[in-house]
Parts: structure tokens; sequence; C-alpha cells
């Protein structure tokens, strides 16, 4: 039996008269008494069936439920006069149908597939099978492979090999945020799923392999709230004998033809760089949103000696105070201005000064205590122009730098200057190397500590880490953190350094990453990458704002399936044969005695 | 920096006088006095570099080790007459170095990358970053790479969508073997790693995708000392209102495709197919070896009755008489016939009979028991001809024919029937939907309990299951199983019998399998599917053995790898924060005691 000649969008006036089989979903009917239609879907689109042949045809077609599977045999004949629908791609036939084959009977459905309106979250994820014969769902897979197959053609046409890297891995250095998975073959050892392929992707460097990339899947237990999923699809490369440069061109290169061939949209490239601590001081964000202004100014030389003895006094501690330019918003009523003050605080700054900079100069306490020059140079510093609001706040630098950055976010999204449309990506380059470590002396790596740190700063290894900056490079989208990526190191000895600053000593290194220390000693090329995360970027090109609208079959924000309930209790015979027992009702110390 | 404006590939005659820059790896280093020669190596190939402008340079040169990697800026130049290499693409030029940069020193390695000899496997997989470097594995790597790709353009041309499916899933059927990742937010929950992404796909029918590829990593963990991996790929299709024919058109197009894409090699299709009992008595094998005959066949009807004492009391018995025709080895002398019951044993046979085709017609005790006519009849049912060879053997009816496909197996290779170059495709059709249980009163699905039943056997499947025949096909290649597939059930009360059958109750396939059930009562179109082995495609295209010669990281036959030493213990707090505790030194017992 052949289920079907045609899918249910192929059919038009050229097929008039022809007989033929579809085979799909039935999505709508339409009972006319003396006969019956109904729209007939599949994945490809709809079909208008006509019952009107015999009673007992019509009888049938009258107990079909919604999302019954049929198969109909019929002929193609135009639509009556004034019935056709140009809205739709076979809307100009029907199909009149001579046999209808019931492949499968649909119960009531928790969810209306054939809804308008989106059903909740929680049923959509539960019954996910159900939400993919929607529209949306189904776009977005689409445009999901698209992307796929994009990156793939790309990278293969350059001479890149794609090179299926382990799942079942060594634990990582960032292990307490590693999925473990015992062994059975050796109880008390465990694999972890890899976090990302670094390591081996470095490995496949020293192995001469010169260009590798992956659609590689990675793992994160980690929080979930913001909207990250356990396991998530990254962009993996790796090139060899590369600079910079080499990697900045390789990636606009494969973004400016992943969104031609997924949204048609034509980029330009190169991105804007900017430097991290540029990045800070002027979007109060290492991945700044550069589709509006709103830059942040450092004020101090306004403000001290002004008089203004909240932003001295700041100024004094050591403090700084920024500035705002809003365009245009000059005209803001006081209870507007006046609103800002809550988001503001929101983000953690201790107030906000809005200074209407209107045809009187700046008003409120700054054109009281500013002379006239003094406020032209202020708006000039600020690019004002009249009209414009200049907003001000003071604080801890690093502290006032962070809330503003998340202020202009707020700012923007209140004020709609947000293009949806546009795709700002920027490159955020040479960040510090390492950072502290929350309530702890120790530093860490920002990125990880493969990266190479720049050659000028390499004796301030020792003396002074926080200030030795990195040949690491992120990828912004949007304001979204699209890539990390880096110079890797290549010598065995700065590898050691770097291994040290941050408080891993030889005989712990050699533990940790002992197979990737002694491959950098046997001829390791220069070499680079980037990882990019795929799942986001799709969102942003679908123009969703959560990635579980373009993953199949996502996970909650605790990380369980709806659909199929995992994770999933586990017998305890399970566990006993990977040499393991659950500890659920004994505390922590408790077990601690047991295992000595 | 630039690092190199040519790979080692790429230099000749016409690029003579140019000023260029290389960067590689050290392969081979002469000296001929005042005079350096090194053959740089990079993925690409070789170039010939002299370094003849200074003494300085000439001694740096000679103080290079084997593998030191280096950037060399030089000038390129016609090889003197008679120095010209022929077999080597940049045969005809060398590069006369003015620069050299080392970039990366090299210890003493342990393995050799240039010599011709292949290193211990231990070696190639403790070192697997230098392996690498090798052509064998490079190669094999492309050529994987190769595939991957036609895979996907196949499938991407013919409307197939790519969806990538969790790895963090509910545990299935085969619980047993599945690895599983114990939860952080649940401690006792478990996820497990995918055998295979079943489930996943036929939800993705259910849903209405109609099309699904994608290559998919499976785990199982499970005996490896049949070259199995821990880890491997499967090529996974899933398709919506299909039957067994487009199924294997489809396939039969991938194939031919995928041969051609990767070795340049034009096959036939359609494939041969086989139904799975004749697979069995023909040839003794489910997964029947095509390149060759010496098909069994049974001769019961000769010897009952025949005075042969042995072989009439097998018959009497119920077991049955087989015999096989080894074409032109009717000349093998008593001492080399005697050398085939060795193999026959081994493979479980009790006894091995073998008759040479002379001109005096069969010899020995068939000769002496058997009249003339009755001799031409053996020989025209077996298809023997003078100067073959018969062998029989007797026993019990399914181990007989097991054994004799293994030994059909062994004979081939003895005599070297096996054509490397060959790739005999088959479809084994039609095999029983269940088998027994070893040592025990139960059925179990051959292949996995969402198979459909041949429709003419529904009504056998509580009465007479295991006379059940199914909708599974297998995909052999040279006498091994490439893929299972199958008509999947889609109606939920045929699959609550199948589950049934096999001993899963309702109540326990709603625990079990309960989002499917679900999933199948909302309209479920007809569907089915194929996974093909990936990894032992590749190899037999790649010409290998083993399926870790065509994985970049494989893993050991204790499932442990020797590069990164995964699996690793784990510390007794990171098992901790997981709810879980060691009991390796305590029995099974005892933890159950401790349980309670």
């Amino acid at each position: 039996m052949t289920y079907r000649t045609h899918t249910c969008s192929e059919l038009n006036a050229s097929n008039v008269g022809q007989n033929i089989k579809l085979a799909g979903w039935t999505a709508r009917k339409r009972d006319l008494g003396g006969f019956i239609f109904i729209d007939l879907r599949d994945k490809y689109g709809k079909t208008q069936v006509v019952f009107d042949q015999s009673p007992e045809l019509a009888q049938t077609a009258r107990e079909l439920h919604s999302e019954d599977v049929v198969q109909i045999e019929g002929t193609v004949r135009h639509r009556p006069d004034g019935m056709v629908n140009r809205n739709m791609k076979t809307g100009e036939i029907e199909v009149t149908a001579a046999v209808i084959n019931i492949l499968s009977r649909a119960n009531h459905l928790p969810l209306e597939v054939e809804d308008e309106e989106e059903p909740g979250s929680e049923l959509r994820l539960r019954y996910r099978y159900l939400d993919l014969r929607r529209p949306r769902m189904r776009k977005n897979l689409l445009l999901r492979h698209k992307a796929l197959q994009s990156v793939r053609n790309f990278h293969t046409e350059l001479g890149f090999i794609e090179v299926e890297t382990p799942f079942l891995i060594r634990s990582t250095p960032e292990g307490a945020r590693d999925y473990i998975v015992p062994s059975r073959e050796r109880p008390g050892s465990c694999y972890s799923l890899p976090q990302s392929p670094q390591l081996y992707k470095q490995a496949l460097m020293i192995g001469g392999i010169d260009k590798y990339f992956q659609l590689a899947r990675c793992f994160r237990d980690e929080d979930l709230r913001r909207d990250r999923q356990p396991e998530f699809t990254q962009i993996d490369v790796e090139m060899s004998f590369v600079e910079e440069e080499d990697v900045f061109t390789h990636t606009e290169a494969m973004m400016q033809r992943l969104v031609k061939d997924t949204i048609g949209t034509d980029i330009q490239i190169p991105f804007p760089r900017i430097e991290y601590d540029d990045a800070i001081s002027k979007y109060g964000s290492d991945a700044p949103d550069m589709r509006y202004e709103l830059l942040i100014k450092r004020c101090d030389d306004f403000f001290s000696g002004s008089g203004f003895k909240a932003f001295e006094n700041v100024i004094n501690e050591g403090g700084g105070v920024f500035g705002i330019c809003a365009k245009g918003k000059g005209g803001l009523s006081r209870k507007e201005r006046e609103r800002l003050e809550e988001p503001a605080r929101t983000q953690g700054l201790a107030g906000l000064l809005s200074v209407p900079f209107t045809d009187k100069g700046l008003t409120g306490i700054i054109g009281k205590l500013f002379k006239e020059d003094k406020q032209t140079e202020l708006c000039k510093h600020l690019s004002a122009e009249k009209g414009d609001l200049l907003l001000f706040a003071a604080g801890k630098v690093k502290l006032t730098l962070e809330a503003l950055g998340r202020l202009r976010r707020k700012l923007a999204q209140l004020w709609d200057l947000e293009d949806k449309n546009e795709l700002a990506f920027c490159w955020v380059v040479n960040p510090p190397l390492f950072e502290p470590i929350e309530d702890s002396d120790g530093i860490t790596a920002v990125h990880h500590p493969f990266t190479a740190p720049n050659e000028e700063d390499i004796d301030k290894l020792e003396s002074d880490p926080l200030n030795v900056y990195s040949r690491a490079y992120d990828l912004v989208l949007n304001g979204i953190e699209m890539s990390t990526g880096s110079i890797r190191i290549h010598d065995p000895e700065l590898q050691q350094k770097v291994f040290k600053a941050i408080g891993i000593d030889n005989i712990e290194a050699k533990k940790r990453f002992g197979f990737l220390l002694e491959a950098l000693s046997y001829g390791a090329p220069p070499h680079a990458g980037i990882a990019l995360g795929f799942d986001r970027l799709v969102m942003l090109l679908a123009g969703e704002t959560t990635i579980r609208n373009i993953i199949a079959f996502p996970k909650t924000n605790v990380a369980s399936s709806l659909m199929d309930g995992a994770p999933a209790e586990i017998e305890p015979e399970q566990l006993r044969e990977l040499g393991l027992k659950l500890i659920r009702n004994e505390t922590a110390e408790d077990a601690e005695k047991a295992e000595k």
C-alpha cells in the first residue's frame, strides 16, 4: 500500500482531474448537512477534502475526531467560484474523496493543535509531541536544521574536519558542575560528561588535524533558572597556526553565511571590536548590546568641587560619578523621570539623578550648581543635545558600572530601543586572564586555564596576576554572549605557570591535565579556537526569547523532562551493580563515618 | 604574525622565486655537513627545506629534533637535476630558508610518527594525539568526515530534518545495559544515556515531523570484547506514512551515495533480499556473507536409511544432516581435509565428514554406502561438480546450522574467498518478533518491543507468540549486521498486546513507556525507520578491521581511555553531593541489610 501520492501542500489547479492519495491529520471539520469538509494536515500543509460522493462516506467523515489520522483516495477538482482561498497553497483546489481509511484514532487532546492561542508552557513540554504539530515549533526546528547544515557545509568547504569527540571522559577542571557516569567495570570509578570538548580538540591540534569543527553536545549541571539547559549544543572550532585575526575572519564569514542560509539576511562584516575594559566602562557589561546608545561616561571631573555633596563624597571615597545621555527623553514628566528610579535601585544603584536638557539648559540641581559654560562642557562630554535627558549615578566604580550596565538594558526595553530585527554583533577582546574567587584570596581563570596570556604580561603571572590580560575573545550578539574563544597555550612550561597562578601545583596539574601537559611536550603547534552557543544563536535567529523553543525535547528549570519523566528513581539493585548506594536518609557526616 | 602563506603540500614549479612562509613539524633531517635538509610536514603534505644560506641557520636546523614545530621563511627554487621526486606533490621544488622560528620543542617521542611500522595498539591509544599524526588515522578521520557529510546532505536534499534528541533521558527497556547519570537536583533519581533515540524519534513522528534523521551518539554498557565501544554513532532515520519498500529504497539510495562520496565506488541497487528463515537455513546466520557460496543444504532424505548409522541416529532423534559444497576443493589431501575438522569442532560441530567428488565419484564412506544414482542425485542437490569437496555435519537443527554458519566464515577466511574490495549488501527480512529468553520460560523481543508484527500473525500474539513474524529488516554488509529497522506499531492497543506477550503488564508498561503509549493515543501516523551502525560502516569503507581505527578517541575493551585515564576514581565528596556512597567493601547482602 502506498499511503500517499502527494503531500498536503502540493496539489493545485494543474492536478485537477487526477486521482490522488493523501494521508494526514484531521485538522478541521465542517458539517454542511449532506456532506462534510475536512482540512487534512501533514507537515507540509493542508488540503481541503470533501466527502460528497456517498452518504456512507459522509457518515464516516462525520464521525472523525480532531487529529484522527486518515488516508483518503480521491480526485482533485477546482473549488467552486468564490471559494478559492488565495492565502492557502492548495487553496485553488479541493479533493473529493472516494475512499477513506482511518489509520489511527485520536483521543481528546490535552492541548489544542489548531488554536492560534499558545498552550501553557507546562502543557507544551509535557505533550511535546503534540506541541510539535503546531507551526511555531515546526518552523523553529526547520530553522535549526538549516543552521546545522549551514555550519557544517561552511566548514567542510574550507577543509575543516568534523571529528566526534568522546562523551564519556575524565572529569574536567570545573568538575563540580560535571555530570558523572559511574562505571560498571570499575565500581568507584566514574566518567564525566563533557562541559566542552576542549582538551580533545587541543589533542586534535597536537595530532596535526589542523582544522577541526563539531556541533558538539555539552553538559553542565548548574543553575538553570537563567534559561539554560543541562545539555546544549555548541559550534566547536579549533585551528592550528593561526592568530586572533584568523579566528575573527573565520567566525565572521561563518556567521554571515549562517544568517544568510537561515533567515536570508545579509549582515555586515567585519564586526566591531571593543576592548574588554572599554566594554565595561562604556556599557557596564562584558557583553554590550550595540543596538542602542545610552553610553556610560565617567563624569568625576565635573562633580569634584561642584558643591554637589553626595557625588563629591563618593569621589573622595575613591568612587566615581557616571552619566548617560538618553536621546530625546528630555521631555519626560517629573513623574516619568521618578519612575526611572525604581529600576535603577533594582539594578543596585543608590539613586539616579535625572536632568533634562531643556531650552533653558540643564535643570534641577545641576542647573543650579553648574555655570553655563560648565553645563555646556558636561553636555558636550555626554554628547547631549537639547531635548535629551541626562542620567547620573555615583558609587564604587565596578559595582556602579555593572548596575548602570543592567539599567541600560532596562531603559532600552522601557523605551523600546531594541530593534528586534537587528543583529548587532561585536567582539569583546583582551579581557583579564584571571579574576578573584568570591569570598577567597584565590584567583581563577576567567575563561579556562588553557587561554594564552598576552605576551607582554607573561612576567606578571606571578607578581601581579590580576593585571595579566589574555588572548581571549568573546563574540556578543545583541548583548548576549554567543561564544568564547582564545589563543591557547602551546608551551607546556607556560601552561604550568598558569596552573600555578590559579593554585594548581605540578602534582595536581599532572593528575588533572596530565595528558594535555604531556601532549604539549611532543611538539604542539600554536592553535586557537572558539565555541559558539548554538541554541542561543538559533533562538535569536528565530526571534524567540527562550532556548526551550528551539530545542525539540528540552528540560525544565529543574532539569527534568516533563514528557518522559526523567530523571527517575533508580532501583537499589541497579545502584548496587555500580557499587553504589543511596545515602538519602543519612547526613553527610554519617556517610563520612561509615566510609572510615 | 602570519604563520604560513602556504601549506606543506602546495608549492610547485609555478611558485619558484616566491618568498613564502611555511609552518609544520620536523619530519626528517639530513645533515650534509655544510647544510641541512629537513622535510617539513603538516596535515596536507611535506616540503623539503634547505638551510644553506648561513652557517648560523644551518646550525639552528642541525639542532632540531624530530617533531619540533617550526616556522620558516624562504624562497622557492627548483630542485637540482636528478633530485626531483615525482612521488611527492612538492617534489619539483625545495625552499631555501632565510629565517627559522622554533614554535615548539618536542621531547623524545614514545612512538615514531614517521616509521612505516605500526606502533603497538596500546601505545597508539595512550598517545592518540601522536598516532593521529600518522597517515592511517588521518585518512580514516577524513573518510569518516566525508561519510558524515554525505549522509547529512543526502537527507537534507530529501527534506528530512535533523533533530538533536536528548542525551539525558529516562531509562529504556534494556535498562540493565544503560549508563546512568545521577541527578544532583533530585538525589536518588537518575537519567540514563540513550542506547538509541528510539522513543524520541517515534515522538517526532507523532509530532508530525514526517522525516527525521540524526547522526546520533548512542551508549551501551556491555561486553566490549567483540570490537564494540561504549559509545558509538548511528545513522538514525524515521519516516511517516511509509512501508518496507520506502525504507529499502531510501536506505539503498543513501548507501549508494555514501559509498560513492567516500570511496568513489558505484554499487548496485537494489540489494538482494532474503527471508530470515532462509538466511538461517542457507547461511546458518541472520547476517549472511554473500561474497562467497558455501551454501548449506539439508540432506536428511539422502541419509535416512542409508546405513550411515551416525547420521541416521541424529535424524531419528529429530536432528538434521547438512551438506556444503566447497567449489574446487576436491583435490585437498587427506591431511588438509583432516585439518578442517578442528575449526568444525571449535565452531560447535561434533564432527565433519569431508567427501571429495573425484573422477570416480564420491569417495570414502558415502562412496561405499551410496549407489551411483544416489550419489549423482546428492551431488545435484548440492550443486556439486567433479573437483569439488562435499562437507557434511549432523546434529540438532538450530545448533548445527549456527555452527555451520560460523564454519562457513572460517572456511572462507582459510580459502581466501572474501573479496576485500567487494561490498555485498543484503536485506534480511521477516524475522520472528520474539525469541525465548535463555534459561527462562519467558520470551523477549528480537529487535525491540515497538516493532510491528506481521498483520496475519497478530492473532497468534497470545496463543503462539514464537511463530509471530515481524515487519523488521536488517541490512547486512559482508556478513556484518549494519542496521536494524522496522515498521513500528502505531496502534496503542497492539502495542499493549506486544508488551503483554513479553511479560510487561499494563501497569509496568505505563511506568516504563507511559509517554509513548499515551502519545500513540493522540493520532499516531504509520511510521517506520532504521538505525545504521556508522562506525562499522566507515570501518568497512576504510578497509579497516576494527572500529577503533575509525574513532578519534576510542576506548579499550575494558571501556577505559588510555589517553585521559577515564574512568577515574571519584572523590567521596562528589558522590555525597549526589546522595550516593561507595559500597565497594561491602557485599551486596550487607548493602541490602543496610538499606532496610
